[in-house]
């Protein structure tokens, strides 16, 4: 199953069974809002903190992924879950509703296909035969939690992303009906120095391009076998910097073929606030189980490479001068068939 | 592989090829010390921060690690850790000092054996030749972080705990001399409504049964199969409630074989200031990788099952009045031929 230096085959070809993403107002105001399955209105989702809806957002990513193959809680062996929070609460917290046995992971806003990787494995390798993956991110708990208090309104550069509300979920299973995972890579922490909060998806670009070449490493294939790489959430300034990466060394991916989660949820021309584009746990995890995985269903895309992007760094390395180590994770979806 | 509901089976007996041990000045006073590999006098380790130091703590375990079994990064496909610091800094930070693919994790205290039963499952897949788990943690960045500024040496009852400053780490590998890992139960969150963080031992007592109990069920065995069964940090409150809770469920375990690691790494009547004794993720993986593994060398223990423990709130989910959540993961570890 190991394949090449960092990377994961899975001959088994997992299938992800059901997905659900769920997302907030800023989301369902974007160019993609009809693809995910429930949207609200209300940053607080009718809880008493955001911490709490943030928790909320994904207890029902998991609960609609569960009603949709009528599966119950008892049939999962294994929630992968983590988040952007201190402890990773929101996911110990849903880990403790949903009483699935639990696997806490943190890979920043990496952590949707670390979670999706490791559910793939567990399957692919015969120790799940259901595993859930599950991740979610809330504007206001990382606004509050990473940078100022919320009700500061303090101003950004135009270099800052702007934390998606939502959450998503897939649950991955040895047989049944939906697209399947075939590889993954695992990413390795690439540090360029850069020590700017409000600009991650500069210090993120490099992590995502180290991995998405390592991919084609050690898979012996070309980009273009992919009808669509994205990149987790580095936003406009990452994506332009991780193309002049690409360019720099020769590295034949295309602009057609190559997009990022964080440029597609909001309208960055319409939705100003959000800066360069989206960021958090549930950027790409929305993305890919609400968007990406329609246009799979639609046929429209066949063969993905969800490559999602992290910034290991909190409050205090910042404010003890450490730079911001990065990471991403990579993972190949496709629909049966199509995979070769 | 998977076993019952929640275990796993591990066939091809993954081997702990290499371990390292690093530990604190308070450990180095404790009944255990001899048994560390390494051990400083100074809670800085010749850094400037406790930051700093903790990472120090799990680099130094790493690279030993490493070095006994001349093994070098490069070798090893996977670096599975975590911590209790913010976004498990400590760890994402070693990462990026090794340099090894990441999987970054978190369980709170139960990382110990969260990581080593994810090591031990990739190599047993085939999907790693080496895994590396590691966990750290630090007295005074926890207390900084979980409870007061250290400064304060603010009074505690006597039901706290002491977080263990060290570092623990494995290398697990398809083959070589050393104990073999045989099977691990992953737990499910199991939360009573205590809303105490000065008395977490009783917080992580119900979750440590849940899991033993998990454990003989999944794999019908005795408790008496195992020489010594330890939970990672329950300290003496919440070992006496864990004697309580497998007595009331007339569960057939005796205090010949069950014991805390919490217990074991200070000397409670000497060391007065752990209060109920040791925690932090440290704790089980000093105790387990340092003191256990000699004792398997020796022969004195043929086959062990450590049941790590956490505590998965955090200080913002304790301002809010949620009560704490806890969990518990099982390795066992035997010695080869030991195994049935």
């Amino acid at each position: 199953m190991l394949q090449g230096h960092q990377s994961w085959r899975f001959d088994q070809q997992p299938v992800i069974l059901s997905a659900a993403s769920v997302v907030g107002p800023d989301e369902c105001e974007g160019p993609i809002a009809e693809d995910f399955d429930i949207g609200h209105g209300d940053l607080m989702v009718g809880q008493k903190s955001w911490e709490q809806a943030e928790k909320k957002l994904l207890e029902e990513a998991a609960t609609l992924a569960l009603e949709r193959v009528h599966l119950s809680k008892e049939n999962i062996q294994f929630f992968i879950g983590g988040d952007l929070m201190n402890q990773i609460i929101s996911s110990g917290f849903t880990a403790r509703t949903l009483g699935i046995p639990y696997f806490g992971v943190f890979g920043a806003c990496s952590t949707s296909m670390e979670s999706l990787a490791l559910a793939a494995q567990f399957v692919n390798s015969g120790s799940a035969k259901y595993a859930m993956a599950g991740t979610c991110s809330h504007n206001c708990t990382s606004e509050k939690q990473f940078r100022y208090p919320t009700e500061y309104g303090s101003q950004k550069p135009p270099t800052a992303q702007y934390t998606v509300t939502g959450a998503g979920v897939a649950i991955v299973a040895a047989e049944g009906d939906g697209p399947v995972i075939t590889r993954a890579t695992i990413g390795r922490v690439i540090d360029m120095g850069i020590t700017d909060p409000f600009n991650m998806g500069a210090a993120m670009a490099p992590a995502a391009v180290d991995t998405i070449q390592a991919h084609f490493r050690d898979f012996r294939i070309e980009p273009g076998y992919y009808d669509l790489i994205v990149t987790g959430d580095l936003g406009r300034v990452g994506y332009d910097i991780a193309n002049a990466l690409f360019d720099k060394h020769n590295f034949p991916i295309t602009q057609t073929n190559y997009y990022d989660c964080g440029l597609m949820i909001y309208d960055l021309n319409k939705q100003t606030f959000v800066n360069s584009g989206g960021s958090g746990c549930a950027c790409s995890a929305t993305v890919t189980y609400g968007h990406l995985l329609k246009r799979l269903k639609k046929g429209d895309l066949n063969r993905i490479l969800v490559v999602a992007t992290g910034a290991l760094f909190s409050p205090i390395s910042f404010q003890q001068g450490e730079s911001i180590p990065c990471i991403a994770h990579a993972v190949a979806i496709e629909n049966r068939g199509s995979a070769s």
